[in-house]
């Protein structure tokens, strides 16, 4: 950096931090009448809100838990939640929000490793907890969520435990003053798995989480890409919040007092039944969430016109972009990732492009957006060269940004490679238009890097899957000693399919000589199988594809 | 502040600085085909407005001018002064914008003072320059801005000029990387002049202004106080940009690609024609402006329903206030002054007010505004104690905020004034009500403090102007030996209008008996005057009544 003149300071003067409690703090002055519900069971507006989140940092204070602590939860989408995320970083403890989709064994980890000192645990994760609350290390206060207090019903205490969250709350004082600290103080921290290795710790201070406020504002509120009013708009997340803060967006929505909906674990009725019943108009989510709500019986018979989905953690297809659009939703797509806290881009069809016919919007649409406003993101080959942005050619994605986690907590080994050559990589593979559309075309690891040329193994498998006759395709890199790598494929056909290697080479080759793709696309070998291997959550299991392979091509 | 636990940060890590360059940058990501438009003389798209700025850096950069340096700008309103709010700054100069309305001497001690290295200057102010040029102590460059190279003329060079602003462009690379730097670098100064002493200079970091930015996009697309769209809307400043930025807003404009419309030196014939032929949707001016653009001819023939406008500078009055939204311009008011960046308050009807009667609107519209996001305002007394925010007790407007300046340049004394016990001290009194909305009473130094009450003279003012036959009424505080002051007032009766001091009295204590306003209310001593003194810009001169009235009333 460059040395420049700062300006002077007069001793008295004062410049504030940038804090989450800044961020609470506008929920109060001029909208406070709005309201925050919790499913069918709890509503209440930003006063109630934010005389809950003082007490709850009475609560936490008074049994010891202070600046530089660790808090972890376990919750389902909740006000309880939210309140969390604002009182436990205003006094300058760590939130850490334990994913509860992890094996005990990885929680217990991840627990031990984050230090958590308080634990607030839905009644739904005991188990979990039971089963490794002996190993714990560091933790010695547990207090219990439960939605029974809100139908009159006594929870049952477990045993050590100091009592309920709200018959806590209710007899703590709603006075706290939220101190000012430096704004790069730990506010959050959650885990992120690889295929090797111990579950990695991401983190974010103050500043990058209310940058990341700032920046989603510019987006939305700004520049509208995904026209966000805290005047018209009712934000309910589909996203667990225990999955990177669930994107930000509850920080923004408390910030601009928007109505908010929180819907506790997700199951079908209850999502479309607050949805209908609260006026929800904006949500994010996976997309088999979206997919289980389009073709919901249901769906059909509501006006799903005002609403707003942003998907995110894996590709938007064209197919349920369609079916989505033709029910009225309005569909977006998000990409980023746990490092990346997590927004880097977002759809943003500009003026003229809100003018295209649904098709060509739909091709938009399943992108994975543009890039985010204050996100620089480049493409980079594996020489660290950067690729050109011309919406064809392809490296690997990486990014600097005012909210990007500056490593793994106690790993700076693999904080060292995130942050190679000072730019974050993403691990995904992609192209970028000179107007800032990103493409998804691979994970890193995946892509195929043949004769210099990097080839995306999804383009292949998706060329494959349009060969009359193939139910599936996967596609992985194998090395080769002329050209580095090659892709090989595995196809499982339709019943009575009756294709072959050779068929299907030549319909590839069809396509090479009208041009419509480069040669070296053509996998090398073609292997029929009964199934392709997928991992426990569904994915294609390219790691032992790769392994599989080797024994079936070397023998 | 108190101790918390820091992110960890792993040395390749970045979290970039938040730099004026940042804002700029956005202006590309989606929208560049939207256009920047001076007067009727030029027009270009935001890609080349950042060209220019490229440009512009390059031609600086040429001459010397680097990091630290100062430059200086005279102009209007115009594409050329954004290139500079850009430009300059980014490559890590200060920039100087100067007030053309101070006198030659002021100018030339502000110029001198801030240490100005250039100086960009339209050829309408050459005359100021000529008059101090000889005494100037750190300049050494010399920039001609003028308008007749878009109307193919050529403008005559000032001897020891380096050449015209346009001419430099086009012969400068357009290449030019903005480096990062500390984002408490000095972007911007101007000064600010009192009723004593020499001006002071107030100054503002790459954070603050970026702050701000994000201050005023809360406000404005977040909240919708003054509904914003960079899709919907056209902006055209009319409120000088040596003024504290343009209030900002020009900031705000460029990072959302907002189309723009700078108008030049104010012309009414000019501002309507720019205002409906560019469909200009929202500015800011002094109620001066609105004043002549309301009672214009031409007012009346065109339709101004899709224009809001914020008002500063002095109050906005009912009449005024009722005059523009019968003509169906939707008008605002804001609060800030030169040390605040400068936006503190502006008007907020929230959900529930925007359903209120028009007459009730036009109450909460003739504010000051509710207190701006991430800003803290209070009311302090003279003893330091904070007042009570019920609507009726007043105090002196103190505030905290990320955007306040940090001092005046080389004045430490005043600087400390200014920040005394760590509030920026604004020297108005006001009243605030419970939900934020701030009431200007009077200056500091014009309220009445009497039996350990403050009393506003405006409002002591406001109640003698309604009497039957007052044209116009000055009230001041007076030493008293029992009270410490008591109001006095001076009155100009209309034409035979047969006032009597009694009479004023009796129709005083009526409001009195009638509970409509305190007993101390009641000037000791009402003296008629043919005329009221006044300042050169038309203000009542309090300072000389103040010593008149001594003379008055103890001879």
């Amino acid at each position: 950096m460059i040395q420049t003149k700062l300006i002077p300071r007069t001793a008295e003067a004062i410049e504030p931090p940038m804090l989450i409690k800044n961020l609470l703090a506008q929920s109060l002055k001029y909208e406070p009448h709005r309201e925050i519900i919790y499913r069918d069971l709890f509503r209440m507006n930003y006063v109630e809100f934010n005389r809950r989140v003082r007490q709850l940092a009475n609560v936490l204070t008074e049994r010891g838990i202070g600046p530089g602590d660790t808090v972890a939860v376990f919750d389902w989408d909740s006000h309880r939640y939210l309140e969390c995320f604002f009182g436990v970083t205003s006094l300058g403890a760590v939130l850490h929000t334990v994913n509860v989709r992890l094996s005990s064994a990885q929680i217990l980890y991840t627990m031990n490793h984050a230090q958590d000192k308080a634990v607030l645990i839905h009644e739904d994760f005991l188990p979990i907890l039971n089963a490794v609350r002996g190993q714990l290390t560091t933790v010695d206060e547990f207090i219990l969520l439960s939605d029974k207090v809100y139908t009159g019903e006594e929870p049952a205490i477990p045993a050590g435990f100091a009592g309920e969250y709200e018959h806590l709350l209710k007899s703590a004082s709603d006075v706290y003053a939220f101190p000012d600290f430096d704004e790069d103080t730990w506010a959050t921290t959650f885990y992120t798995t690889g295929t090797t290795g111990n579950p990695k710790g991401v983190y974010f201070s103050h500043r990058q989480l209310f940058m990341h406020t700032m920046g989603l504002m510019t987006y939305l509120c700004g520049y509208q890409a995904v026209p966000f009013s805290s005047v018209q708009d009712v934000y309910m997340p589909i996203t667990p919040m225990f999955h990177v803060h669930a994107w930000g967006f509850p920080f923004l929505a408390t910030m601009l007092s928007t109505k908010q909906i929180y819907p506790g674990r997700y199951e079908p009725e209850m999502l479309l039944k607050l949805l209908m019943k609260e006026g929800v108009t904006i949500s994010h989510c996976v997309p088999t969430i979206l997919n289980m709500l389009v073709n919901s019986p249901v769906a059909k018979q509501v006006d799903l016109s005002r609403w707003k989905v942003i998907i995110g953690g894996s590709a938007l297809t064209k197919g349920l972009a369609k079916a989505a659009l033709d029910l009225g939703i309005q569909v977006y797509q998000g990409y980023g990732m746990s490092e990346t806290a997590p927004v880097m881009s977002i759809t943003h069809l500009n003026d003229l492009e809100r003018q295209l016919p649904i098709d060509q919007q739909v091709d938009l649409r399943t992108r994975a957006g543009r890039i985010a406003p204050f996100i620089e993101m480049r493409l980079m080959d594996d020489n660290g060269n950067f690729v050109p942005h011309d919406g064809h050619s392809i490296g690997e994605v990486v990014a600097r940004g005012p909210w990007l986690t500056q490593g793994y907590y106690e790993d700076p080994e693999r904080g060292s490679e995130l942050w190679k050559g000072g730019w974050l990589h993403t691990g995904d593979v992609a192209s970028l238009t000179p107007d800032n559309w990103l493409q998804i075309a691979d994970r890193t690891k995946d892509v195929i890097k043949t004769g210099g040329e990097w080839v995306s193994s999804l383009d292949i498998e998706d060329l494959l899957s349009q060969v009359e006759g193939v139910a599936e395709a996967a596609v992985v890199g194998f090395p080769d000693e002329r050209w580095g790598e090659r892709p090989h494929a595995l196809i499982v056909q339709k019943p009575d399919a009756g294709l072959t290697v050779a068929g299907i080479k030549a319909s590839l080759q069809a396509k090479i000589d009208q041009g419509h793709l480069n040669k070296w696309y053509l996998p090398d070998q073609i292997v029929f199988v009964p199934e392709i291997p997928k991992t426990s959550v569904g994915k294609i299991d390219k790691k032992r594809i790769r392994s599989e392979m080797k024994t079936l091509i070397l023998g």
